[in-house]
């Protein structure tokens, strides 16, 4: 039985696409989730197969089977999460609307405003400029205001809410000196890379090494490109590097910045404790310490640690989070909380697992 | 904050020992509980350091420190929980006990009632065996009833919960052949050998292995014994070999069996959904499935699968469980939750962790 | 520069499917052989790919490019291994012993002596029952003589290996009692499931986790019973229940055996030790001691350690060994030393990694 | 039987200290060095046992016990390999030298020329500053000619090994714009922290979970400073950030540099590849590729792969190796082979292991 036929009114949701694990982290968090009522899952390849069948974990608190996305009837939903490919939201992102279903993607289509950026990236024209305009890129603790009256939501890649979330107080201020770069050197669990057959994300390929990719270009280099540029209102220099480790989930993101002259007579971790001190899911760690990866596994939480180094004028910040949560379904959980006026923690109080 | 203080009528809890892995885990589902206000938390070494100094996966949930044993306060508790070395629970529980405190004890001094065994195995004298007369064997889905009036528990082991309730139903029906030998392979997670410095269990000595241990002997195998003889009334031939598996939680156990003949006629995959239809925690997976430690990772879900072998009367049974919920704290805090009149899944609905 | 070309007399070896872990193990293993020329490595998919742009690991050490089998001059070897899918090398086998070429099969196609057995399990008819008749099943320490003369090798399967070398000195000497099954209880990493895009083995899928499979019936089953029956010389009960565990390499089989009264009174341990001291790659543990799948990693050891079990009668076997070496390619070119009169232990030498 | 009793003219061997990961990986690798006779192993706690008996991975081949540091012949050896913590070869160095023994020291002992920066770092006085004084730092890519006189190796740190070999074509040119600091993000496999009784490298603790550490000051900070700074004749900024990462071995640092306007001219791929084209431990990889850690898992091979960046005039080096091999053991091997005029590849012909 479904323990949430118990409650009274909620929302209706829908999920397209529930097969991969940003689908699956959704119908984790939102099966507890109070004011949620799961509707539909749809999947083209397993329609008609019981949730819990693919995913035991599930096996008594989702009895919903996945259903053809062509039948599911997802305007009668009042939001719809999108955690499929690129490609697929914009493609059906109108039609909702004009049914006034809310829309939350977790691919990128409503991520870039730049379209030509956009296109160069991801090989396909975008379809709905119009609707993209008016997307709001759902970082709470940056966007919360927009977000509580968005309909469309361009949920943020993993990679970049750890960049964004620990540069903004420093953006913010103007503390960064932009004659140096802003190096970002990413680490990411491989559930990052999705839940798609290949050789390269084997366990025995990928287990006990690691290495880096992407470096000739990866596709959240624009996305955190765009958004520091908005944030520093200047053109940076950007270098990003991400590494794949033999983790399940989890991202550490190490950045290096070269501070003003101003920045450096300030106290740093006051500034950052001030900035975050209402917010429930970012956590400025004490100062000297530093965030283990799993401090925040299975949790909504963001960890973010400030170290001055030897060499005159940088500072590195250590981030973490949980990909799939704060990266992912977690932070897409967070902005449809914000767009219904419900208690932003709603859903996401989970503590992380440790071990 | 501590988010706990905000209600009214809760029951005191306190924890003798809370750096081990079943004292982080104790934390972890008390901290939302909703019926409980965590009151100490003790540890001899770390007395005075806050609780999420040392397992930061807890900041913004619990704000205690650990308290020094001597002087915590444990009498003006509801309920104690000992997630301490064997031997500490008996020392301490005559003086909880005559405060009207209850115990329960998450280490081995109130496992088995015979004192002889007890001595052999866990090389010292039992303290207090009137009080032992006087605990329950903590497994709700066998010993509700007991469990509901104890005022000691002795929580079983990790091991023993998987074969208990692997093998009940059969058991309970007369239904297994002991001309044969039960046979219990069992494996195991890594954070069942605790949070101590060891070699043995460092990362680069047990990652990508794997190993048999105490074939010779194992702890578990006479609180097993004396178990399935009660639930046998009859002596039995038991095997076990547990084995040590490069992954941190998870417990699986394959159980083989010879069945009577009458047992052979029957539908045990009914016999089993029936006898646990009412279980929360204890999941009949369907016909032919077979389960996957990740399925209940982090949860209290206990999952059973049976498979007739081609050899003629057998019986392989195959259960997980995550070794520190179920086969520890989850089933720690089921068992407060009935002896203090709670619903049965106060604080344990929580999700398996997948991926 | 590729190493090999500095020797003078050297057999020539062809490789049939070069790009699974078996091929590549078999590229490790005989890159530095000092009497083997690698020859011919052939890929369907990948021909004209430079070996080691495909397998980094080998920059240096091999200088070939996979070839297309269709043009790979392959009746020109002295040896051909096949790495491939079953039903592969029966269909070359004919034409490569035709032109004088030794044949060693990785598959199953020569290791079923009855072809309705094969086909049942297999799902294909068997195309050369002719030369699987004179086909040798190529264990050396149970078959040397046999191998020594043979044409074709059916090179066991990885979970076999341990099985019949654990027990072959209680079979040899009728120390099992038959009537109660031999159960099997066998542990594999990861690479045992091939180099194939799955999303079962993704690492996201089976890291951190455990489960049994092919419970309902596994290849291996009927490969082991057979060459049991014929160790024994009776019909024997065998119940074979595999698991996957997270690590890249290695298996262990735990095998439970009921002793005859005769085995009873016999030192065990002094048997096996008799059995095997004169084998470089089977090493019997001392008594008491039980080993770890790392320590064999890498190399062609396969360890046993024996123990008796408090139920009366009954002993149980642990044996490991690396499931690509022994289990797989280094068992492969120990066959091949032994067909062509080498140094059994040439290119063997490798010395298990640990840590 | 020691398959090395077999040769006849080989240099005596000792190890002092053979008990941690280190020692274990010059026993792997000396056991089967055609030109060496280990002679002694010593360990204070464990003498009298047999090696083998502590890894039985070497079960076979080294038949050797630990033996009592006082009791041990070393002053018989050609060559005595310390594989202590730091502090111990300083304080026999002398009285080795004096028996006409060389000394090649894995720890940090002979690695800094600086005594007032040893201190600091070590929290030690520097006992011999004389032989300090003659002690060649061990990198044989860098340092050759010096090492095939050198009576004293300071065999270099693992996380130095990496970030200087990756720098040397570029310094070695005048290419790097020293007004940027050069930033060293280096990861390391858990090995690295050696085979110590500790909590924070428990399995249950480092698998599934990554971190950075030593941010605020890493030992091998100052021992990179110094030769980046003898290799560049300057003095540089250096930011240096380690991260521990959960796989048993391997080492990635992804170094990001400002390169020199003239630098920005040249064919770099061509440098690295001219610069190192007789080195048979280092290999630069083709342009474009990226390596992983397990193409080098168990050799002493070192990769370097080059990317320039979007962002102008800075390049990203990405270096792998074995942080037991060519980052201690194998390296330490090397310089040996060097010192006694063997060919630089005894002992070290050993292919990565993979998968």
């Amino acid at each position: 039985m479904n323990i949430n036929n118990m409650a009274s009114k909620k929302i209706k949701v829908g999920i397209v696409g529930g097969t991969g694990y940003t689908g699956v982290e959704l119908l984790r968090l939102l099966a507890l989730h109070p004011d949620v009522e799961l509707t539909a899952i749809t999947s083209r390849g397993d329609a008609g197969l019981p949730v819990a069948d693919m995913f035991p974990s599930l096996r008594g608190y989702v009895d919903l089977s996945f259903s053809d996305p062509a039948s599911a009837n997802l305007t009668a939903c009042d939001v719809v999460f999108f955690a499929t490919p690129h490609g697929v939201a914009m493609s059906q992102a109108q039609v909702l609307l004009d049914a006034n279903v809310k829309v939350i993607d977790l691919a990128a289509d409503f991520r870039l405003q730049d379209t030509a950026v956009f296109e160069k990236w991801y090989k396909m024209p975008h379809s709905c400029p119009d609707v993209l305009r008016d997307a709001v890129y759902g970082i709470p603790e940056l966007n919360r205001d927009s977000i509580k009256s968005a309909k469309v939501i361009g949920n943020p890649g993993c990679y970049p809410t750890t960049v964004l979330l620990g540069l903004a107080p420093l953006l913010e201020q103007g503390y960064i000196d932009f004659s140096a770069p802003i190096v970002a050197d990413a680490k990411s669990g491989v559930s990052g890379a999705g839940r798609k057959a290949e050789v390269a994300t084997l366990f025995a390929e990928s287990s006990d090494s690691m290495k880096a990719y992407g470096v000739a270009g990866h596709r959240h280099h624009p996305e955190i490109h765009a958004q520091l540029t908005q944030l520093a209102n200047a053109d940076i220099q950007f270098i990003f590097v991400p590494h794949l480790i033999p983790m399940i989930r989890g991202m550490l993101s190490t950045i290096y910045v070269k501070l003003t002259d101003a920045a450096q007579a300030v106290d740093l971790q006051a500034l950052y404790e001030q900035r975050y001190q209402h917010e429930r899911f970012v956590d400025v760690m004490p100062a000297g310490a530093l965030p283990e990866t799993r401090s925040v596994r299975g949790s909504n939480q963001l960890r973010i640690a400030l170290h001055k180094q030897q060499a005159a004028g940088y500072l590195t910040l250590v981030v973490v989070q949980d990909n799939l949560v704060k990266g992912a379904a977690g932070q897409a959980v967070q902005n449809m909380n914000i767009m219904f006026g419900f208690d932003e923690r709603s859903g996401l109080e989970v503590l992380p697992l440790l071990p």
